[in-house]
């Protein structure tokens, strides 16, 4: 409680620090003390929000003696070399989902980290998301008996928001299987518990304008004997929020009446170039500011559909609470509303930073994470079980420089 | 609209009579003439209900001149003997789901009635509800473009209502492979449109003392390209009846607050031999007659949440109507209760016989059902994808004695 406030650094100014920013400002434990952002307009906002340091570049904002740890929120395929470069300056490390584009920087990552003596962690990803980490607690309780079964499925328009040229290029880490699948596996891979053994899933690229995998099913299997059912849409029409009391994946209340608005806004829209110039115009410093976010209204953050089947009860995490099936009764354990949503991240890095307490979310579980979806996408592509190597196991994943840390 | 009614016989006075019976007994195309079953009790009811004539024996059913077709709903094990019984005295057949327990026996049904010169139909299944035959009829309109991705889930209490220790094994067609799968994989079938490439799939077996596959995951690629995620718990305590507007499997209202009660139930009998007893005694002619039945209050039969995509659209079947997502707009469009529930399978058979056209559910069509069912017990076993030989696209299912009719 008397800790003093960890001073953080963030790398990249654009969607995932939008999307964090009032978590950020709101969070007692946290100091924005320096950004970095090749755009002068969102380092000005940053000074004028935070009274704070603002570099051009990250190897400048990686050396800034004021910071303790960095947030780095660049562009996927630059995770492997802005971790490095903070390793190398001794800070710790908040990446982004996705962790990076292949293993091998995933491996580099953490070697980087584990030779600085520093954390890494990677995150924000949903299974960060209330629901799923009281959904895991339940589980660990032993009420329920173990795992059997995991259903997962999610509907939405992600295709057709907008999108600069690289997020519909898979090979620059664009399209579902990086950027939704990540959400999805890391959840399911939370609740499953067990190392995932293997990998069979189809991937769906359906619209020639936007060549990237929108869609895709997957099997996985864990060591444990459970398995999950993967589902997942970009280019929905039917909204899976409707399976989730119209709460939104932020949290925000959704309005069924406003349906079909992404596809509606993008066809107006010329062309590509004037898309990525609509996605940039409101971007943070360029028409958005920390004034224009709000934790108001704002319920817990989900993922989708959701059910883990246990030997003795079944368990349903939805943003208003868990609905805990057993024999005889079923009742929905509510959970109050956020005051401060998606704090969990932050706090998983303050208690590694300040407490040595193993994060969850580590580098290992972030590669085991990517480990998974490359495997679906490498599936599709070979119609066939793909078998993993590099998965770790709930108990494993806090294992730290060399220390195990029991849950 | 003056054809004399069908001449039907029924071969099995058990459940899937019982399911069956009420619309059977209001179809007015229909004309109950005979039955066979070895409890005389059974025979009894059946004569008083339809004044009709009773055999101990289905040989001898198969025999009866006043018979025009057969409706062979006796255990599974016994379909093959009885379609070929049936085949031999020039009737028509319509053989209960599943078809059979081998893929041997499938073929020679199919053969036996092609020989024979007579139809063949497999059903009732859910795949004959309207909900999926209507949005079958919605993709072929082509408003939708192609089917890209089905995601197919339920979640039901079947392990635990009462069984007869048959039902509880595998290798006499217990389980939910061949009781419940069936159904599933039919629709998914109907509603995919192409023919089924591979499947991948994990089964559980989760209740030592209900040892048989009562769960399962699958994922099941079609020859255009799309694919189908297939979840089923038989072990649940979570109902996905929910997602359907709480109305039930065969269009029965469900009571929310009602919850548990097959375990509850079940938690009563002292064993195997009493649960076996309660069975037998709620069964046509030991406790239940016409009488017993109603149409009232029912709605369209379902077989849990089902979304298909489309290239330009998403389809929602629900008991109450299709819910339909395009560009733009969703709407539901309503499915008026039906005034003969379950009257699609008799439609067909009565089409099939009286007008030569071919049905959809014929012989070939549920032997390729039978075929998914399986190759998800062999993915399952040999952890690996499974291919299929013997799968039938739509427009190739209505094929028959080598006459191919255009939907």
């Amino acid at each position: 409680m008397t800790d003093s406030p960890l001073r953080l650094g963030i790398a990249g100014l654009g969607r995932g620090f939008m999307l964090l920013l009032p978590t950020l400002a709101a969070h007692p434990g946290i100091r924005l003390v320096a950004a970095a952002d090749p755009r002068e307009e969102a380092r000005r906002q940053f000074v004028a929000d935070f009274s704070a340091t603002a570099h051009a570049e990250v190897s400048a904002l990686c050396a800034d003696p004021e910071v303790e740890a960095v947030y780095i929120a660049t562009p996927h395929q630059y995770h492997r070399e802005h971790v490095e470069m903070a390793a190398r300056h001794g800070k710790h490390v908040l990446v982004e989902k996705p962790m990076a584009l292949s293993l091998a920087d995933c491996q580099a990552m953490i070697e980087a980290m584990r030779r600085a003596g520093r954390w890494l962690m990677v995150g924000h990803s949903h299974s960060f998301d209330v629901p799923y980490l009281r959904t895991r607690a339940l589980l660990d309780s032993q009420d329920f008996g173990a795992v059997r079964m995991i259903s997962a499925l999610n509907y939405t328009d992600f295709l057709y928001r907008p999108r600069r040229p690289e997020e519909l290029d898979t090979a620059r880490g664009g399209g579902v299987m990086f950027s939704q699948a990540a959400h999805q596996v890391d959840v399911v891979r939370l609740l499953g518990g067990s190392p995932v053994t293997s990998v069979r899933a189809a991937t769906g690229c359906w619209d020639a304008s936007r060549p990237t995998e929108g869609a895709y099913g997957a099997l996985l299997t864990f060591e444990n004997g459970a398995f999950a059912n993967l589902t997942y849409s970009g280019y929905a029409h039917f909204d899976s929020d409707e399976l989730c009391g119209w709460s939104g994946e932020l949290g925000q209340p959704r309005d069924p009446r406003e349906y079909g608005q992404a596809r509606a806004r993008l066809a107006q829209l010329q062309d590509a170039e004037e898309e990525a110039r609509v996605k940039n115009a409101r971007t943070y410093g360029a028409g958005l500011s920390l004034a224009d976010t709000s934790l108001a209204d704002i319920s817990h953050n989900h993922f989708g559909f959701v059910v883990v089947s246990c030997e003795r009860g079944d368990l349903r995490p939805t943003p208003q609470g868990i609905d805990v099936f057993l024999d005889g009764r079923r009742y929905r354990e509510p959970l109050p509303r956020p005051r401060i949503p998606r704090r969990e991240v932050l706090d998983e890095l303050i208690a590694a930073v300040r407490h040595d307490r193993p994060p969850i979310h580590s580098g290992e579980w972030g590669m085991a994470t990517m480990e998974v979806c490359l495997a679906m996408l490498e599936s599709a592509d070979l119609g066939r079980d793909v078998t993993l190597s590099h998965q770790v196991s709930l108990a494993q994943s806090i294992e730290y420089n060399g220390e195990v840390v029991s849950r």
